[in-house]
């Protein structure tokens, strides 16, 4: 019974799911940038003026644009080495997407009224919450064994470093916004440096996983 | 003919376009909650005022995410034994699929008058349709011989039970709802409970769904 | 390079994609039914009638989600049969996928209307428009030999006359409609008739397709 | 470690990932059309001019459900030569579809107020965004040797040339624009009788992509 016929189907249903969850998330942020409604003989000025007002909203498009893929692409990473599941990694990655699906609203929230406080802190907190669900998710299938068994622990933690600042970007965003939240996206930039360092710190297996993949070539 | 070339490509169709639907469903849930327009120059107070009033609908996402994921998860573990289809268990699956799209309107309006009986009925009558309408499939793949012909009958019988609480947990809110709507969230506390009942009666064989399952292994 | 090593992959994306407009269409279906905005001090009753007033709403829901989830099945009927590609079917793919998706629109507006004679000329419309563009994929994959090489002519006949059916449904009820709308789903009810009298034209081939298939089983 | 045990399914997460976004993006052009609310008691006339206004946003729906559908199959084409990936192909990827994703706003916009310049410039610096970020995918893939290692070098020109046509329609079409933004639609009536120019120049292998693929006939 713990062999299923259909257990690799099973395997796809997990991905494939949160797949769909992570690309309905991310394609609803621009249904949340409301279409202008312009008289048809305004002038052009008019309409270049109602573009530019919505600029906050189509930064908070690309930024969250951008923030999604970056947790989907960590999604993508983290399964490229859990290759078991059990319906308890299944629950934590319910619970993980729960904090993804809910972007398209703090992204919009913060949009709004950009630079101010209070959206900020929701903003940071979905933020922090999907890291730390990502971080408990892998921890979660490290300790079940739900990883490739010849993973070197090295691996295991630059994951889990990496995962952790996630939330720690939050906070420091939160931090920062407290003096002035426009600048509170400074925390986000600081990412590629610490990964950086992180990288550095775990070096060899890092470089090696970015390292050309062998893609469907193995399958012949 | 009825041995396709693509015949496992036609069943995997039948699960990804319910992980589909389960996964716009799921993530329709935060369009629900429409953002607060508030003033740029408001104080942080009503802000945070606006973000209050909204507890109940936040409440409601995280509710619903948690139903519509453990539906999910319910699909995912019957279909892990569905090892074999015919257009009676699609048609039973659209059906299905029709009371879990259906949610995200039923979410919606529970969260805008909380406490309110009205839409605890057509929240509880959503839930119990599609516990039912999973129940049915079960029960239609078991006695058309689609699932794996060496399942034990303890197995069989562990879903039908878990599936018959379901609809039970609707017609239960329902009646703690003519007392109070507010505590008819109890009924579905009893879920775990009852659950834990059912699986120490089938002890053995639930016991061993939950050990880790195979994955990607057996592909190579 | 007529024969990609992904060449697999990319005859499943052609569903998967198929499959995700589908089930984007069908569950933004209850998108269009707008929650009431009842004061929470209402009486019951208040609720209770703000409910009946949606009765052609759900009413639609339900046709509508029937409708598409019937337009999947049939596409999941034919690429059942379809086990090569070429840009040719996908184009008639993509124009196939446009009458679906225009469907939440056409079943929005005949529901916000029941019973007058535009929206339902719309809702046929649109419906006939996918029969005509599905047969037509149909018989472009026939000539095109993109279907199993050692398929029998009453197999593709049957398909062919099923289809053919579809757009004749979308004329028959707009005629009916000239007199009364509200009857014009009359129509509709005569598809499984009809379909019945096809399949006993066809009779020996469409008992067969009817056979459980064999699913994953074959996979070992 | 650069050799997964599940690297084909991450390789499939990129392509069903990006179908999903491409999916939800074409099937949201239908949510921007909004429902007419007509009174019940209105005349068929009412409705017609009702249905007559929307023409430009039917317009505006084929037209962009064209769009988004060419640039799926764009990617189609260029990923059934893609056979590796790295996370370098991914970001580009993610960019690309952030360009496909924005759509539904660019093409309500212009919908909403056809004929006006600024509607017009959005639509085609996002039509160029879009054919620019596919370009960069396809040389960085080509560069970094994710294709088919015996692709021979006129394919990989042919597509570079088919894509970089691409941005220089939106050019195109602006200029146009400045004279009569209503005619700006004839530069992507270029698109075939360019691509008839490429192909000719490239013909051998351009018909040979042409030829009927043999889908999953090589399972066996």
């Amino acid at each position: 019974m713990t062999n299923h016929k259909n257990s690799e189907l099973q395997h796809e249903r997990i991905v494939f799911f949160s797949d769909a969850v992570f690309a309905i998330a991310i394609t609803l942020l621009i249904i949340e940038i409301k279409v202008p409604h312009i008289d048809h003989d305004a002038s052009d000025r008019d309409f270049w003026l109602a573009l530019v007002k919505l600029i906050p909203n189509f930064i908070g498009y690309f930024f969250s644009f951008f923030v999604i893929g970056a947790y989907w692409i960590g999604h993508h990473k983290i399964y490229g080495y859990i290759v078991r599941w059990n319906y308890g990694l299944i629950w934590r990655n319910v619970f993980f997407l729960m904090a993804i699906a809910f972007m398209p609203f703090s992204s919009a929230f913060f949009s709004e009224t950009p630079g101010r406080f209070v959206p900020l802190v929701v903003y940071a907190v979905s933020y922090a919450a999907a890291g730390f669900l990502e971080l408990w998710q892998w921890r979660y299938a490290v300790k079940n064994k739900l990883i490739e068994s010849d993973l070197s622990s090295s691996v295991i933690n630059y994951f889990s470093w990496r995962l952790t600042y996630l939330p720690i970007v939050g906070i420091f965003a939160i931090l920062i916004g407290l003096y002035n939240p426009l600048f509170a996206s400074l925390a986000f930039l600081t990412i590629p440096i610490v990964q950086r360092i992180i990288n550095s710190r775990f070096a060899i297996d890092a470089d090696k996983m970015e390292v050309i993949e062998d893609g469907l070539e193995n399958e012949d």
